[in-house]
């Protein structure tokens, strides 16, 4: 029976090579979710900031991928050395995917640099309208290369922290149960968000001089929806592509639990997008867009680290949840804790993942518990806790620099302004939107009108340049 | 050769996993037919009625999903089971995945259901910019419960009326051709939608006193292009991924069909784009885009029943006649049949898949006729005016109930309002429409203007609200 | 053992489904490119020029396929005949796969027109705002036919003049290495569209009465920096998937192969990004979102031809030196040579194709180069010279001969009113822009205003029709 031996390796080769096509075009989707968030925060933003939206967000990806391979990935690794018993600190191993890949080093890298970035690029949306253009820079590097990947490197991979094998798993006898990172990736964003929102302070007009929140309302639903729709494309593969492994090196066909998290994304997002639209009826008289979109966002949140636990209807649970949720805890932020979270990513990335996450062991599926549900739901809402007090110090932290080195905030004047004038001098629309001070919009057609080119300034007025 | 064996399962396995990774991509892509529709919708209606099309959009999704999944499958079903000769009547066998899936049962599901959200989400274009929006749920719940799930249940799975193992196709000795679903999946959404902007009525305005129609301008081409291009996409994954068999569970590769299937995909989007194209140049003076548009998307819908069948020559004659006819008969709706199809779903989903289908016996590749091209003909003919048939009749009753229960259609004066304003309380862009009784959008720029937030009502001023 | 062939044949097959599955999913990405082309270039056009832009980038894809299914994929296989010693020139041969195809031919067909179609979608960009269309369709059925075919031909697929058995490869040694076509796709379309903005001349008030050059802004940067995103995703299938073997005929995994080319796609795009982000920040004060976009394009361009043969630091580097060199480079286009390259598509596309390309030998990873580096050196540049040389000769007889034939330019008067209006009869966006002869944008809302419609024509002055 000599066939035998080359067959095995040729099924495993074989394996290999359907898991890994799967892989990257997963981690294309999920670098599309890059587009998601960046429309879903412009829409979101006045006109005068989506050019510095933009900005922010395409700065997460070019510095954050740069910063995420020379520095990133190798902190997570150590990170998971340091908090696993029984495992050596080795710097040197953890850097050792950039000079000795092996065959899939560099795949598996970028696999991890896509969540990475998903993760700092949610920061924005809490921020916007008000950031130093330099100060979000130094918290892109940050969130890239210590505060995002000390999450995986604690949680996945089957070593670190909240592992089995970690110091706290192994501790309960039982893992921390966060399969794509409703906790790991948007949590920590969604916290992280917060803490920046908090710190660099409310948009001026936020509050009025009672303290009672004025809305500020952004000017494109048409982005803001268009945006959500990008990030539930790029989601199927977030969610359905940690199930990483189609086939296993013995050829076995992995479809059910391929099947069980398609299943539960795309009923946690439904449910979470109706019971979104269901409560902003009731709550402001008229079923509203944005929130059904936030709730639908929300639901994915929920399910995200969820989809391959839980029953289908335990999907439908959380998505329903997270979604009724959505609104009024949005509304808590801001007019209990007088946050300007201008995205919501709180609510829709932090205390969504959190709930959900928590949730698991209530709603699991058939043998995925190996303890009782008690121990289970200690460890969840341990890792939850865990993860939240570090993204939370860490982000203090690094706000705090940021705001020494470069203050945190931009001047009244060049807030009101606008960002894309005073911190890039340029104007995103300059045929569409002009000021009270230059003519209509009609005349901007009539005359060169306001992108920037490098022959030379440009206002935003958006009528005169050069 | 005791190997035989595992070695026989082994490529099964394998299979199933090459088979799955393709189908679930391609799911993913056909959900990006989502925003590429409200793209597509949205860019042909007024700025005041954007933020309906999206809400209607997500609400297709959203809802849809969770109906589809409790109901509209198992209808699907339990319809082929009773219009099958010598198939037991089994609602629990076909509530089965829902409970019992085996390795893919849920992914089996969520493939269908794209397609089900597709043919949902193309009735919103028809009733554009005056339908009530909770009527307009109720009407989204019937398509993703019962009027489509009832198509694949006749024509798909090799059960069904119009298979060849069903009543209709047992007695003519040939099946109904129709891969992708231009008539299960288009044409039932583009008669859906004829009947619902028959029954709502036509726009304000979009008749004068003589009964003559009058355009009413969509506010952006962009979107309109823009959504046309995200279909495409989504196209390829909707029609080569229907050739869901890559490798069979024998392991024999499929390639030659894949080829047919995307060439005539290709071929069929570019002679519709080209022959609408140079119709409205002959028409209307000047080549449009919008008609290109059209053109494109009439191809594509014509030959989604016929890529695997035809002759490469076949799918462009398939897609220049469709496409020449779009415009030609987007004005006999308009002017003859005097129905406000808002966005010639009709023409682009309706007739086009109607003829392209109707046609594949004329056009067919070698081998692909198992009889004469006159019965072929006869079933096609047959299987058109069945799904026809039903569909108008069960839209007429679901509209029916829909205005009994909703009433259909929102007032004059929310109408004049727009939607966005009366049914959600939105402005979709405050900064850049104004209206008459505001000042000019300039000002929008200087104050907060128009996204509704929870903090309160906005006004679709867009120039003050709180 | 007689089970070890068809085990062997069992493993070629699957390997066929593995690498098609593969290559079908990164064409759709590559044809993902075409709505990112359209929205970068509208976002740098003035709102009355958008549907021009559009109705562009449309007919290059539905005219381009058509042409070259049936006429630009046989050219490029008899330009390769001819140039490859010991090859037979065989028409009939060249033209093979419309009648027969095989397994895959259709499929080949496919993955070489969406390059296709990339190299001739980039010319728009160079030339928008004032071209004549007739004249475009002209110059876009002329590079899918014969200019950019050529291209392939000569450099692809083991045969041809570059390759290292064609006339110039076989002479020196070495073949010519462009992985994915940095200088076969991208430098072909920047250099054509180069030569096509001289031609057409520039826009009317690009440059003053002493020939200094005045800025024209773009209408949205929302836009351009959308379509850079789209470009970035479908870009992983452009480099990734130029990868095309994943498993061997004989099973064997490609992971390190995949592995270095989405890295070096990943850094080289960041690197760019940063780079420009910098160059602009110091060149014009402040850090400039469309120049960031530019040279993250840039830094793809750049390593387009070189993913596979530079080492990871390499990656970084071409990205770094393309990306700084694009704003001071498209000064000089616009400065010094007087060219009005609208979107900077020489810059983005053409230099930096060639910067990226000759530099391979410089960075190559261990095992690339199989011979010295000024002997591969010599060949890139030949390469490059031989490319560069025949797209800007075939450029100047095509847009002569589009210029005997149609003109190639519209009057003044046309542009001074906009192509959408001259050349289309639309408005794109009726209800925002006006023109200073309507009412203001506001009064657009309350009437009917402006989308081309079959039912008559529509002015762009936005405020009455029909």
């Amino acid at each position: 029976m000599s066939v035998a031996l080359p067959l095995q390796a040729g099924i495993e080769a074989i394996s290999s090579g359907v898991n890994y096509v799967w892989i990257l075009v997963v981690c294309f989707l999920i670098f599309f979710m890059q587009p998601g968030f960046a429309l879903l925060e412009a829409g979101q933003v006045r006109a005068k900031n989506v050019g510095n939206v933009l900005m922010k967000n395409m700065t997460d990806w070019v510095v954050g991928v740069l910063v995420f391979f020379l520095f990133g990935a190798a902190f997570s690794a150590m990170i998971g050395q340091l908090t696993t018993p029984g495992l050596a600190f080795d710097p040197a191993g953890a850097f050792g995917y950039i000079t000795d890949p092996g065959a899939t080093g560099w795949i598996d890298w970028f696999f991890g640099a896509v969540f990475a970035m998903t993760a700092a690029t949610i920061v924005s949306g809490a921020v916007a309208e008000r950031m130093n253009f330099t100060a979000y820079v130094f918290v892109a590097v940050a969130m890239t290369a210590v505060i995002y990947p000390a999450m995986p490197g604690i949680a996945w991979g089957g070593t670190g922290l909240l592992s089995s094998n970690g110091f706290i798993g192994d501790a309960l006898g039982v893992g921390y149960f966060d399969f794509a990172g409703a906790t790991v990736v948007h949590m920590c964003g969604g916290l992280a968000g917060l803490v920046g929102a908090k710190m660099v302070g409310a948009r001026a007009g936020r509050f009025d001089s009672n303290g009672d929140s004025q809305a500020i309302p952004g000017h494109s639903m048409l982005l803001a929806v268009l945006g959500t729709l990008f990030l539930a494309f790029g989601w199927y593969g977030f969610n359905v592509g940690t199930q990483a492994t189609v086939l296993t090196a013995e050829g076995e066909f992995m479809g059910a639990a391929l099947g069980r998290v398609v299943l539960n994304t795309t009923l946690g997002m439904g449910a979470g997008g109706v019971a979104a639209m269901v409560v902003s009826a009731a709550w402001q008289g008229k079923p509203d867009p944005l929130w059904t979109a936030n709730g639908l966002l929300a639901g994915l949140v929920a399910v995200t680290g969820a989809v391959p636990h839980v029953t289908w209807w335990g999907g439908i649970l959380l998505g329903l949840i997270t979604g009724a949720l959505v609104l009024p805890t949005f509304r808590w932020v801001v007019d209990s804790l007088k946050i300007d979270d201008v995205c919501g990513v709180f609510v829709v990335h932090g205390s969504s993942g959190a709930i959900g996450t928590i949730l698991i062991p209530v709603f699991a599926a058939p043998g995925v518990l190996s303890a009782g549900v008690g121990t289970h739901l200690a460890m969840q809402v341990i890792g939850v806790a865990v993860i939240g007090i570090w993204t939370v110090l860490a982000s203090i932290v690094v706000f705090g620099i940021a705001d020494a080195l470069f203050g945190l905030r931009v001047s009244d004047a060049e807030e009101e302004e606008g960002l894309d004038s005073s911190e890039h001098g340029i104007s995103a629309y300059p045929e569409f939107v002009g000021d009270s001070g230059a003519g209509s919009p009609s005349s901007a057609v009539s005359v060169d009108g306001g992108r920037v080119e490098t022959d030379g300034g440009v206002e935003t007025d958006g009528g005169d340049n050069e």
